[in-house]
């Protein structure tokens, strides 16, 4: 018989062939263990070994054993769902670990499987888990599977036996009279199991193929101890407390509706409001720093997208064409070329570079249907797109004055922790090398020079430039990738751009696309969720709330909202006539920072009593208090 | 003989049919005419009577025989290009009188007539004046006509020929030997034509088909007396200077490209800075108002527009769809489907109404590529657009305030001249008989209270309700349709829209659309031309340049302009080095309106020279005294 040789925890041994290392490490004396590492893959301790190799056994509580673990519960579920609603009446599809957990597809006969069922098949689980059933791995032939699976009614397990390659073992495995058919690996009982919550039901395709059988996904999250799993699950529920999408609909900030179309987005008017003060913001501070505007159309025709390449690289990502006047035209997915058709609309001499051209471009891209979310994967949505032509001497002060400007108008929406990516030189790229060492060495400095955490991604630019994207950390510790500054060294020779020097000849210039937020939806989706719908004072809708206590308080507190709109506030009196615990608890739904209440001794002294909802109660002020403290918060962005 | 009977200036009498007017006014001893009035049709001295009725001679100098006038000197232009150019280099098309004039469309062979040619153009017409040649009608049978026409190698007057309805006569008209096929009427001879000149050559595709043959059209205008052409030519003359789309190209304001298509508009960066500071007038216009913002997307699933009608009556003016998804989408025309879905996110009560949606919406809709023009006509355009939804008790001041704002915003702009048009219900309207008669109560009493002047057209509103058209006068005269204020009966059935009222039961609201300027570019065109280039000062991208004598005054300069900016003006220091002379001339072709000019005398006292494009020097001003001043014309908005 063939001998393999195996090295387990520094001791050699040698082997039959076939032998499983729960034999192995039983012989060791090694107990407890509830998988291991072969040559650093994940096996489990049933299955018949094929090579050798160095072998590190796992434990419970090892951290490289949970997706063996997290496998396992998903078997566990799949019983627990048998013996529930009865074996015939259960259809499995695949059910694989996930990065927290696990899932598995099923259908069910004759009922959809709801959120309120999960706590009863949880406490199924842990019943079978309870039972500490061993878990047994068999292997078959092709034709014993399909027997087996077609006695129990799986024609999805049917369909996946077809799918197993030639000359691979097709394997079972089998606890308390349940049998599964699974690659592995698996704890050696169910006994092994961690903590372990069902979180969330969806629907699923069977192999993603909207058109084919829909199937319940059932979710759970497993740790191997309560405490993490705990935190995790708060983590979670954080993460849907923040859920821009619940979080714009009670601000009454967005909407999406079927009959207008996916991922196309409509501003309600406390939305809209918002949007108006971020886009007055960032067309002030770009103004400011030099930038020039422009405004382009949604459409162009077909013979611009080809000159820019995007129809030979990038027409999947595009709107269908339009056929007009015997011509296609495009709705613009990127503003690029209307920008560059701007600059060349004349001869640009050095003294007017570099040459900044900002707009809020509303592009649209098509997004598969099933990718939309919310407002953070969408098909239109507004970029603060900014393209930046410049001489090869401008490179150095234009990116770093770039990359501040990003971090400041960052930190000027509350995010203060940053990560920035460097990508540089691929492998297949265009352009010289001067030009992609002048601008690698501009990025690097740059990011040098803003003081925060940074990694280099080696030859992880794109083929026509390196870039630096910039990440912010939200609030519960999330990444989410915002500015992006980026070379291009492709359009300015597909559009010829040049610029006359101080030789009086033509040049080719250095050309830069860069947009800080992004998109203004994606950038809002984020930050609703990092400040959960508190918006900071300078950016909410609503910002000072004037609450009368009762009817005889309406002109005061109508005074006090003109007095306020006519500093430059945005304010409103509540004159509803309900009761004063309404108007409290409607100014909080809709989360406005800072509420008043005026009711007789306010009246009478001429004073406000002050409630904001990041400090509470402030007590009673007088009005140039109030205003001097208003004026603070908007100056400081807080 | 057959008789007809006559009436020329009271006197009746009988002549055979077939007579000519040339001969009875013989007869009566009336002198000099040069066509006549029959029974109100223009008609010559050389055309047989074919019936009777009252005849009224016309004169040299009488306006209603202007058109005889003009259609005969089409005739003499067409007779003097075949004398300079050889009768058989020259082939004719049309040559009709027109509004102002006249013009023909001609071909000659080998060469294209310039601009430079009309005035050797015009002196050979005025021989042809000179030499007074009698104008001859003739009738031919077709053969004969067509046997004439093909020997002078006229094949567009042989296609015409083809063209002439069976039964009608085929005439032509001769003049010291040059003949053409004409239906006339016609001068007596070529002495009796007035005042002329030639204006303008454009290309002109035979019968309108540009597959078809290019022609040149050359433009005449004509009057009877010098004294009125002149007037006339120089109105044109003021025309051209103002033209907005050379003003557009000098200011930088916008272009409309090949590449990127007909009718799409880019924003250069000064317009685009006009642009911007002209959408934050109308959004803090509108929130002063108590409308609240929207922002939709640009594209919409078909089902929307099936729903709104606008694919059953309006699809010819939308771009064509684009296949997503297997369903189709449309680029939007218009606005009003996204705020109805916005309206109906959410029940509304009667307390929300007034609910006032206002949208900088850009919208497409395609027009004839013959018929673009600047940025009068164009395909992509973006509309001050608002949606009122309100109770019947509230129309009245809803439109009373809304026609207000219209003129108060038209005004601030530099309007000064209105005349306004109340559209009422035609034969097949939509709607209630109390609908119709409260809105247009409602807009009568409205357009009264704002006590410009106003017309009623009778049954000439659109079959789903009422509207109001606010035009302007520009400066010189012309008047522009801006401002519309228009009733839906039609939307809100359509879309189910209804409010809670004070029932508690639902009811179905009115709406109004409206826009104050229409389009954005429209408007700016029109605002271009009623300024010629210089805009009001809150208006201009620039608005006061600093312009330093010689180098040594570059500092002084530069912190002037950033104290102006400071102080909230859109301020340029020109520190380009050129000689003084040549910022000057720059700052005047950009029409900035205010000029600071600053040398020693300046510096050392700390003052500036102030030059204004509207009233010329104002001499020396301290800063304190040019902030103040510079204060007052923006808020007056002069």
């Amino acid at each position: 018989m063939e001998k393999i040789k195996l090295v387990v925890e520094g001791k050699e041994l040698e082997v039959p062939k076939g032998t499983t290392l729960g034999e192995v490490f039983k012989e060791l004396g090694i107990k407890d263990a509830v998988g291991a590492l072969l040559e650093g893959e994940l096996v489990d301790l049933q299955t018949p070994l094929r090579r050798g190799g160095k072998v590190k056994p796992l434990f419970r509580g090892d951290e490289e054993a949970l997706p063996i673990m997290r496998h396992s519960l998903a078997h566990v579920m799949a019983q627990a769902l048998k013996e529930l609603y009865g074996p015939a009446k259960v259809r499995l599809g695949v059910g694989p670990d996930t990065e927290e957990g696990f899932f598995y597809d099923v259908e069910v006969e004759g009922r959809t499987i709801t959120e309120e069922e999960l706590k009863k098949i949880e406490e199924k689980m842990r019943e079978i888990v309870k039972r500490d059933y061993p878990i047994v791995r068999k292997e078959l032939t092709r034709e014993e599977a399909k027997e087996l699976f077609k006695k129990l009614g799986e024609r999805y397990k049917l369909e996946l036996i077809d799918e197993i390659p030639e000359g691979e073992p097709v394997s079972v495995y089998e606890q308390g009279g349940f049998v599964d058919l699974c690659k592995g690996p698996h704890l050696p009982s169910t006994g092994k199991a961690g903590a372990f919550k069902l979180t969330a039901v969806s629907g699923a395709y069977w192999k993603g193929d909207a058109s084919g059988p829909q199937l319940t996904r059932i979710y759970g999250m497993a740790y191997w101890d309560e405490e993490k799993l705990n935190e995790r699950l708060k983590f979670y529920e954080e993460v849907k407390r923040r859920d821009h999408r619940r979080l714009g609909k009670e601000l009454e900030f967005f909407t999406i509706e079927n009959e207008v179309g996916p991922g196309l987005v409509l501003w309600l008017p406390r939305g809209a409001l918002y949007r108006k003060v971020l886009e007055d913001y960032l067309r002030e501070e770009h103004l400011k720093r030099g930038y020039q505007l422009a405004y382009t159309p949604h459409v162009g025709r077909a013979e611009l997208w080809k000159r820019s390449g995007h129809l030979e690289h990038y027409k999947e990502n595009m709107f269908p064409p339009m056929q007009l006047d015997e011509e296609e035209y495009y709705v613009k997915p990127m503003n690029c070329p209307f920008h560059i058709t701007i600059y060349k609309t004349r001869p640009r001499s050095y003294r007017e570079l570099p040459f900044k051209l900002f707009e809020l471009g509303t592009v649209y891209r098509y997004e598969l249907s099933g990718v939309l979310h919310g407002l953070l994967r969408v098909r239109g949505f507004t970029q603060d797109d900014a393209h930046i032509v410049c001489t090869p001497e401008q490179v150095n002060d234009v990116i770093r004055e770039t990359l501040e400007f990003a971090l400041q108008v960052l930190r000027d929406f509350g995010f203060e922790e940053f990560k920035l990516y460097l990508s540089t030189r691929p492998e297949d790229a265009i352009g010289s090398d001067e030009q992609w060492e002048l601008s690698q060495k501009a990025l690097e400095e740059a990011v040098k020079a803003s003081g925060y955490e940074y990694e280099v991604d080696e030859g992880g630019g794109a083929f026509y430039g390196p870039k630096i994207d910039v990440k912010v950390k939200d609030a519960i510790g999330r990444l989410w990738q915002l500015s992006t500054i980026q070379f291009d060294f492709n359009l300015p020779e597909r559009f010829d751009m040049t610029y006359v020097g101080p030789d009086n000849k033509l040049h080719r210039p250095y050309m830069i696309h860069r947009a800080l937020l992004g998109s203004i939806e994606r950038f809002t989706g984020i930050l609703l969720e990092h400040h959960a719908g508190l918006l900071p004072f300078w950016l909410s809708p609503t910002q000072v709330a004037v609450l009368p206590v009762a009817d005889r308080h309406h002109d005061y507190a109508r005074r006090l909202a003109e007095l306020l709109t006519a500093e430059g506030f945005r304010a409103e009196a509540d004159l509803s006539g309900e009761r004063l615990g309404a108007k409290i608890r409607k100014a909080e739904l809709t989360k406005v920072p800072v509420v008043l209440v005026v009711g007789d001794r306010e009246q009478e002294s001429g004073t406000v009593s002050v409630r904001t909802k990041k400090e509470g109660s402030l007590g009673s002020m007088s009005l140039e208090e109030l205003i001097k403290y208003l004026n603070e918060l908007q100056r400081s962005r807080r």
